[in-house]
């Protein structure tokens, strides 16, 4: 062996012995190993047993918010974690909630039809049959009233959809709606209903959705069956989710009237969910033109839209009521930096038995923190304070953790470094939505965990997705829109939040919001043996543990700024395609094209041609998008590893706290509450997201000067948040 | 009035005394003025009322090649050609045609079901009742067979259905496949599933495709009703049409054995049509996987592949006899050309009461016999000669045709101008399809008509629904692939031809080949006052009438030229395509990421990567369009109109038969009959067109040796007609 040889073999044998320290941003690379130590030592200790234990238990009654069911399970959780050492409280609100005192549905022409709206027992689910504290087929926040109308068939219920009716010759004005579930957050179909005039809402599921067309039905397969029904909440959220009697404001009062007239985010027309069963008599009794293609589900009818001669009465009574909601909120200190706090949270109520929903996301945060409180008591305690939220009344309008973000905002504000939040959780591959800057942090999680099926990473096999339906083969950690409990974190306080699941192997959506969630299906159809539910423990370990330990906060501030150019170039795109697109619409609608083209023998209303779309001023936006990217540059030359300890943190408690920047104090036009600049759930879509939102949905709606407007407000919170980061950049390089 | 003024009111006087005459191509100005006054008076005298007469007797009883409905039909037509004054006679052949003697399909498990396989008559629908002569539900030529198995289903049992089947881990072999109607034409699925081992094929009609999904059933609607089945020849046409027994040759003798083990164009395994109401307790017995989602159809159920527990028996037996066709050939002969034939045709047989196909198009073809000879005895004889023709024996394979093009071929190569042929018609928008030459022609004749429902030509309410659906706003004469009788004319003997129809607003497809195409059907939905079996009268008169009385035949070679460049252009694309589509799908075979994405738990057979596509050498192809550009562009030099009169005479005698020159008396591999170089059908769609198809199906199964053998093929034949047209246009230069 000659020199080089013997050297050679040395740093060889070296390397085997002490391999290399993962690279995980925000940490040391000492640190790191440590980390990494301290994960593999908490994936020891996660129990799948513990899992069975609490899915069966906290699924076994219904426990929606207000019910005793649901002060069970706050009980039970906030017991659990006094136990296993958490500082835990149960934070009460009292916000606005309706249950049903009556409901009726019936077609009274051309003959007479009484819809069930109720889901039976089915073999094989024992819970399926508890009728005690049952929450029947209902819409929460649904107004209360006593209509009867000719009814129209109006495909998923979105603006377009009225548009094309309008073509066929057919309004909706005195109209009671017949909709399908899909294609929106389902509260986006009353509010559009009535905005067209019509005086009452049905929204029913398609088979093609989530019936037999997807699958076989429960119990046989995990698709819905036929007499089950989606409740859910048709609050206006994209206004503001919450109590509807105090927006901004927390819900601490119990003793305040409950008058639903006071809540403008309840719906203006009646409405009502129900099952095909249920809808299949009054689809088959329409009459009127034959639906298009594309608004054609899978029932064995010709769809038709009418009006009529189907006529239905849809009489609908509820109670409204201050309802408790229970968080419970179990704090562990941290040892180092105790006034920053990682928050992690994941709701507890559900509609009816809710064991997908959200009891399976619950009881993964539950094993999470279970452990990291055994490895504290070990000696490894987190840094920062972790908070461990369990929400009650996510399901009827993100009530819990609105109302408490509300209540703790000033502290949130100056506190939190972020928000990690989780749902119902299944088989298959990780998903997950969240603030640019942790999209890094987010992908390296993933990376550094095992899926239990293949023993690839969570991050390879999610590639490996994307590479065979050949999208960009990279970690995406798309901006949030709502649909959970991060909602108030991510966009009404600018805390960065992160969302994630995992899915797509663990039957369809065939029993989300019914009675069949149930702990029987979970383990037929779900995940079986908790394997999945045991990743989402794990890979939230990695996010709190990390997010609590890292040596400075791993947020990633050029992220943002790609962010910031591509929904830039995106709005700028869409106003200039809303031209070209205009131009395209009113060229055959003025040239005779349109109604040449049109066969006389049908009824037929020739559209309008649009206004043409000016050139719209979004140079505001670009110049602020390029002094983010200077800000970020200059970011990128600053090395917290070399910084001595009081420039680092004097770094740190800048950044963590920039997200706040990207809010504006007057929030988004018609909807304050929405405070972020960068996304918000869609004003027409409900859960989806729309991107620089106030001029993305100014330029929808075709309002060209709050267009302009909007940009000039986004464009002065991106320059805020420049200059903040250019600031500390600075700082930190004198 | 000063004397400019007075100048341009003399101009303008005069202009409108005698409007400046059409610009028609292949007339003289003064001959298109007389042009436009003959079609002007033929419209006058078209008479509605003999529609209804003839479309009430020709459909009042079955009338299928070989019955004496047929027969009766050929008699009358020919009794009506001989009243108005044209030389006729009925030309018979003898093909071979099987028509059932028994008819079973029952499932044997799990549970027991026999299929009904008839249609029964419904209420409002005079002939639907008729027994007598009434062919049942069957596949004309499926082979004999007894054969029980295990069911599939292949969705429209294509090649990418059953490559997708075997990911799924299925195989076909020893199984009776399902496979539903539509995307291909009906004879390519038991080919398809023969070539994949199964041993019998069942087609049914999904309501998906032609059924309740599309609309009301008749007789409410124009949809096909639970118990409607699609008859139809499965015969292997795309290798050669007509007499099984004599490819190439005319059936001209009664007595021969008619032996099916003889006819290679005879399925290989037995097939047999169902409707949904049939197929429905079949597809709900199925297991197996559930059916990717664009395989589903709209029957109430979830789709299964299998294979079984349904399991199948299916048994026929045919009466394969020489089935006499009875082809109506009727002629006037020319007044100033009479070598030179302008052949119009459409066939007389039906399905049993065939309707709307074929007897709205026969009809229109009558009509259009009887006004010309009206017109000719008036003293407006055609220059050229007239042939009508009326075929028998088209639904089960172009049988009348094909035998009597075959039996003519060498006169036909020497004498016909043009071939002209429709087939069934209604409501709506001309449809046109044909040789390249003829397409300035066409667009001409849709111009100069009116369209009775709008008033606007023809031919701007095409260009309108273009506009619309935002394809170019050009006519286009798409080539010809097969599906009636026009086949042997362009495709064997090289003879322009085009075939057209009105339709798109009169009813759907729904009682194609059932015993619901009747006339009271066609009066209810298709075309209720005949205004456009009279607009294909018209349109049909016009193409006639112009071929006959052109000064020169009007073919436009500049069409075929930019055809050439651009076919060469697309089967180039092709090749590179398939070498980029082989590098994208084998990337993540050989990569893992396609196991990796997979489900576990699901069963799922990796496919192999397949071998890289080379490079071709489609060089030939390019410098044929190049030298056909050429001859073009020298052609475009000559003025038809400046030649003297033999020079004329010569260039026309030469151009008229030019596209003789693109056959290629080999044939396409595998399929001699298949003469011409540009296009023909598809091998693996049957009436869909395949343009340059010798080199273009190479690519598409891969055979890359095979497909730069037939680019020299194609090319020289191309070169050929650039010389042939060369020379024409030299001498008529000269």
């Amino acid at each position: 062996m000659n020199a080089r040889a013997i050297v050679l073999f040395f740093a060889v044998t070296l390397a085997a012995q002490t391999p290399a320290p993962p690279n995980i941003a925000g940490f040391r690379p000492e640190s790191a190993r440590m980390q990494a130590g301290l994960e593999a030592r908490f994936d020891q200790s996660v129990n799948r047993g513990n899992f069975q234990q609490w899915l069966k238990r906290l699924s076994a009654k219904p426990h929606h918010v207000g019910s005793p069911g649901s002060r069970e399970v706050a009980e039970y959780i906030a017991a659990q974690f006094r136990d296993w050492g958490y500082e835990t409280k149960i934070e009460t609100y009292y916000p606005l909630f309706p249950t049903p005192k009556s409901r009726l549905l019936e077609m009274v022409a051309p003959q007479r039809f009484t819809a069930r709206i109720e889901e039976p027992g089915v073999e094989g689910d024992e819970t399926s049959g508890i009728k005690q504290d049952n929450l029947p087929v209902y819409h929460a926040y649904s107004t209360d009233g006593d209509v009867t109308g000719d009814l129209v068939y109006v495909n998923y219920g979105l603006p377009d959809d009225y548009r094309k009716l309008r073509e066929m010759g057919i309004g909706v004005q005195g109209k009671i709606v017949l909709a399908r579930y899909g294609a929106s957050w389902r509260g986006i179909k009353p509010k559009v209903a009535a905005e067209n005039g019509a005086i009452g809402c049905l929204i029913y599921s398609d088979p093609r959705d989530d019936g037999f067309f997807q699958g076989d039905v429960y119990p046989k397969g995990a698709w819905r069956p036929p007499h089950g029904a989606q409740r859910g909440s048709v609050m206006d959220m994209p206004v503001f989710p919450g109590d509807p009697l105090t927006p901004g404001l927390a819900a601490t009062d119990p003793n305040r009237p409950p008058d639903p007239k006071q809540a403008s985010t309840v719906t203006k027309i009646p409405v009502m969910p129900i099952s095909y069963a249920d809808a299949e008599p009054l689809l088959r009794a329409l009459a009127g033109p034959v639906a298009p293609t594309d608004w054609r589900g899978a029932l064995p009818l010709t769809y038709h839209v009418g009006p009529g001669p189907a006529r239905v009465h849809l009489k609908l009574a509820f109670e409204w009521k201050l309802a408790p909601a229970y968080n419970v909120i179990a704090r562990l200190t941290g040892s180092e930096k105790p006034d920053q706090w990682v928050l992690r949270g994941n709701h507890h109520d559900g509609w009816n038995f809710g064991a997908a929903d959200p009891v399976s996301g619950m009881i993964s945060v539950m094993e999470e923190a279970r452990v990291v409180a055994e490895l504290a008591k070990a000696g490894s305690r987190p840094k920062r304070t972790l908070i461990y939220m369990a929400w009650d009344g996510e399901e009827p309008a993100l009530l819990g953790s609105t109302e408490w973000a509300e209540h703790h905002a000033d502290e949130l504000r100056k506190h939190a470094v972020a928000y990690v939040n989780t749902d119902g959780t299944s088989r298959g591959f990780v998903a997950a939505g969240g603030a640019s800057v942790l999209e890094l942090f987010a992908s390296q999680t993933a990376r550094d965990l095992t899926d239990p099926q293949t023993k690839a990473s969570v991050l390879d096999r999610y590639i490996a997705r994307r590479k065979v339906s050949r999208q960009e083969p990279e970690f995406q950690l798309p901006p949030l829109g709502s649909g959970s409990d991060y909602t108030v974190f991510q966009h009404h306080l600018g805390i960065p939040s992160i969302n994630f699941s995992f899915g797509g192997e663990g039957g369809g959506g065939g029993v989300y919001h019914s009675n069949y969630d149930s702990y029987d299906y979970y383990v037929k159809f779900a995940d079986a043996d908790f394997q999945y539910v045991a990743a989402t423990t794990k890979l939230g370990a990695r996010m709190t543990l990390r997010l609590a330990n890292a040596d400075w906060i791993p947020f990633r501030f050029d992220a943002t700024a790609k962010a910031v150019r591509v929904w830039t170039a995106e709005v700028i795109k869409l106003a200039d395609d809303a031209r070209e697109e205009t131009r395209k619409k009113n060229e055959p609608i003025s040239s005779g094209a349109l109604k040449l083209s049109a066969d006389p023998r049908k009824a037929y209303v020739m559209p309008e041609p649009e206004a043409e779309v000016p050139f719209l001023n979004l140079s505001p936006l670009r110049n602020a998008s390029a002094r983010l990217d200077k800000a970020v540059a200059a970011l990128a030359k600053v090395d917290p590893a070399k910084l001595d300890a009081a420039r680092l943190e004097a770094l740190d408690a800048a950044l963590r706290v920039a997200e706040r920047k990207l809010t504006h104090a007057e929030g988004l036009p018609r909807r304050p509450w929405f405070k972020h600049v960068l996304h918000a759930p869609g004003f027409y879509t409900g859960y989806g997201v729309k991107t620089l939102p106030g001029v993305r949905e100014a330029i929808e709606q075709r309002s060209w000067r709050e267009a302009e407007e909007q940009a000039v407000h986004a464009a002065r919170a991106i320059e805020a948040y420049a200059d903040w980061i250019a600031s500390a950049a600075a700082a930190a390089g004198n």
